[in-house]
């Protein structure tokens, strides 16, 4: 194979006709395949079904507290110390939540409209402007809480070491300019690692606003299909050294570790901050699921345990992963219509089609039976600057399905491409 | 034994120092008794402990869907059904949430203030002043969210038939009023009903706020611990058949039919309202613990199943009331020092002292090892107005230490109520 845009028009033209039957055939099948979020499979969750019978002793007492009652808002102690081993932060420094980090998150930044953060001048809410720095593409549901707000985002160049930080220190001069979104391992749709150096530059910003806040996503924290786990780096510590304690919050769940629908959530961050956030919580709530909490301690005990667990998601996610990049490799690099970072780790597969393809391609498989993540949904306000980039989920379907699915991809990139060459 | 206020003054003095003489005997055992909170008891929770082991089967697909993954943001419809069939509404009309219904409440106040309600014009953070209707005494976690929220509060009388809707019908025609708490059935503190009367009146309120919100907390709706099941009147019927079906949102949770801390809540409110607030929340959270929810489901089944199950929780609180209520008829009333409102159902037993003798005993009580709720807690800011009302919760204890704690109770009042009289 050879680039599509080597090809004289004939040879395109007979590409074309090419990718147009294969098309018409895949359409004939009447798929109806899903890959649009990133949705553990079945065969994952029973991976955990054991940790909804524990405790096998019948003893609700833990941490010297019946678990079945109200009581302790941040969560239970020995919680605290699991996720604490997991993210190498300390135990007084983590909030356990309930079943969804997203609902932590998107509490950080209702309270911050509603009460102000810990070094805000007024509520946010009292403000003519609050912009959002938004490193795209990126995770849809993070977007959709600055929407909900109203807050202007602003998109960051992701580069193959994480967002562009040279555009972010430019733009934290800006004292309307109130935090910025970070997914630091296997960033949502890239699965980039920030290297070190964009990790220090973060910590280190300087920016006008007192209450500037890092919204640190840690949702792939030990979520590696390919390889051994991969350590990453205090961010509560890097931020405190670089004398900004209180710039972060960082979140993590077991969403993906157990149950997505019945994990157990948390954020972590200074204790200045702790204290003040607690206050604020203390009027929505006596204290999240102890109950699930005590089953998540015993089952994960701790970080080793822990990393052992995900192996076993690895195991299942690998070969779902690799029949993606696979077909990719195969079908669509040679003929340079498309590219994608190859991950390690995390839940996504991020494509770069030709600019000006991917709202196309998406509808060519929608027409085809096969759902992907709305085109767009990776940036802000739902507008990709270059059509270019669709989220491919491998997680949830059958391999089969996947192969079926990733088949009519194939086609439909390849479609949408030589429609566009042959137009230009 | 007589009024203590038709005493002569020699009399008084001989009752005031064998008060004393009695207090010092309560001091002396240095006893570390709690009835501060409404908590379930051991015994309590333990009665839903097969929950925990639900489902037997291994079975964790319900109305077709794996609880165990992302989705259904509203809740399980078999969930939503369960809650329906309890509160007489329809499915439709259910939210299912997380473990807290007090978090659902202050959601809806939360997101009153940063979006706005169905009918608002603007969002309340918006508006110089937001004010709202608290009967008092009242429930302490209510107050504290509207306080959390800058929101002035206006105490409303409460009557033996509910609010004083006289003063709630006057009030409302100011424009910043925007709401009014309630708690319909076995009011906390003081075990009121709600009269048909009454509820009719909140039903039918003129509001001149569009986004009046009554915020219906029917907490202790199957919560009869004498006699039967007592039914209630369909608040969202009730409204709509007033030409108001968006003004009223009903919270219910199991945290007193199952656990504590790990039971499961939810909203009702018109299908208007769930359309507008469900848009709201899916910014917030992908879904609620449906694994919680299904174990819900096939636990408590529906309304006669769960009216069953409360029966059981009836026979373990019931002896803890009478017990509070034969020391207070006892050692109390006679001496016309105090009185309560005598209540079949619910949490607490609303104790009112003399005028002025609240903090008093109160302070006598903590002195002695026994932990009250904060003296004023019932009322807006913590201010209750004549120093009088005391919030007695027997559900936690055992009943030999509810029994000491009562004595202890009982003395400090007398001896308040004799230093009260002495003075004057």
């Amino acid at each position: 194979m050879v680039s599509l845009k080597s090809l004289s028009r004939m040879e395109l033209n007979a590409f074309y006709q090419k990718a147009l039957a294969d098309y018409e055939v895949c359409k004939e099948k009447k798929l109806k395949l899903d890959m649009s979020r990133g949705k553990p499979s079945k065969e994952q969750l029973d991976l955990s079904n054991r940790l909804l019978a524990l405790p096998t002793d019948g003893s609700f007492v833990i941490d010297g507290m019946d678990v079945r009652n109200y009581g302790m808002l941040e969560g239970l102690p020995s919680c605290r110390a699991l996720f604490a081993d997991v993210l190498g932060v300390k135990p007084a420094e983590v909030f356990v939540g309930g079943n969804s980090s997203l609902s932590l998150m998107y509490g950080v930044i209702a309270k911050a409209h509603t009460h102000g953060l810990l070094h805000s001048e007024m509520p946010w809410s009292k403000l003519e402007k609050v912009k959002f720095l938004c490193p795209s593409p990126g995770y849809d549901r993070h977007f959709t809480i600055c929407e909900s707000f109203g807050m202007e985002m602003i998109p960051i160049p992701m580069t193959p070491e994480g967002p562009d930080m040279d555009a972010v220190e430019a733009l934290v001069s800006d004292a309307a300019v109130k935090g910025m979104w970070c997914v630091p391992k296997y960033s949502n749709p890239e699965g980039i690692i920030y290297s070190d150096s964009t990790i220090a530059r973060i910590a280190a910003l300087k920016p006008a606003a007192p209450d500037f806040v890092v919204m640190w996503d840690n949702a792939y924290c030990v979520h590696e299909f390919e390889g051994g786990f991969v350590p990453f780096k205090n961010i509560l510590s890097e931020c405190a050294n670089a004398n900004n304690p209180d710039m972060v919050f960082e979140f993590a769940s077991t969403s993906k570790v157990t149950f997505a629908g019945g994990g157990v959530s948390c954020f972590a961050c200074s204790v200045d901050n702790m204290k003040y956030v607690k206050k604020l919580l203390s009027a929505e709530a006596i204290s999240f699921d102890k109950i699930n909490q005590m089953k998540h301690v015993l089952f994960l005990k701790g970080r080793e345990t822990t990393l052992a667990h995900m192996q076993k998601h690895a195991q299942i996610l690998k070969p779902k992963f690799d029949a993606v990049m696979d077909a990719l490799d195969r079908e669509l690099i040679p003929l340079g219509v498309a590219d994608y970072n190859r991950p390690m780790g995390g839940y996504f597969i991020s494509l770069n089609t030709l600019p000006g393809c991917a709202k196309r391609t998406h509808k060519l498989m929608m027409d085809a039976g096969v759902i992907m993540t709305p085109v767009g949904a990776t940036y802000p306000y739902g507008l990709d600057p270059e059509d270019k980039n669709l989220r491919i989920a491998p997680s949830f379907p059958p391999i089969d399905e996947l192969q079926s699915a990733m088949d009519v991809l194939c086609v439909c990139v390849k479609l949408a491409a030589a429609e566009k060459l042959l137009g230009e």
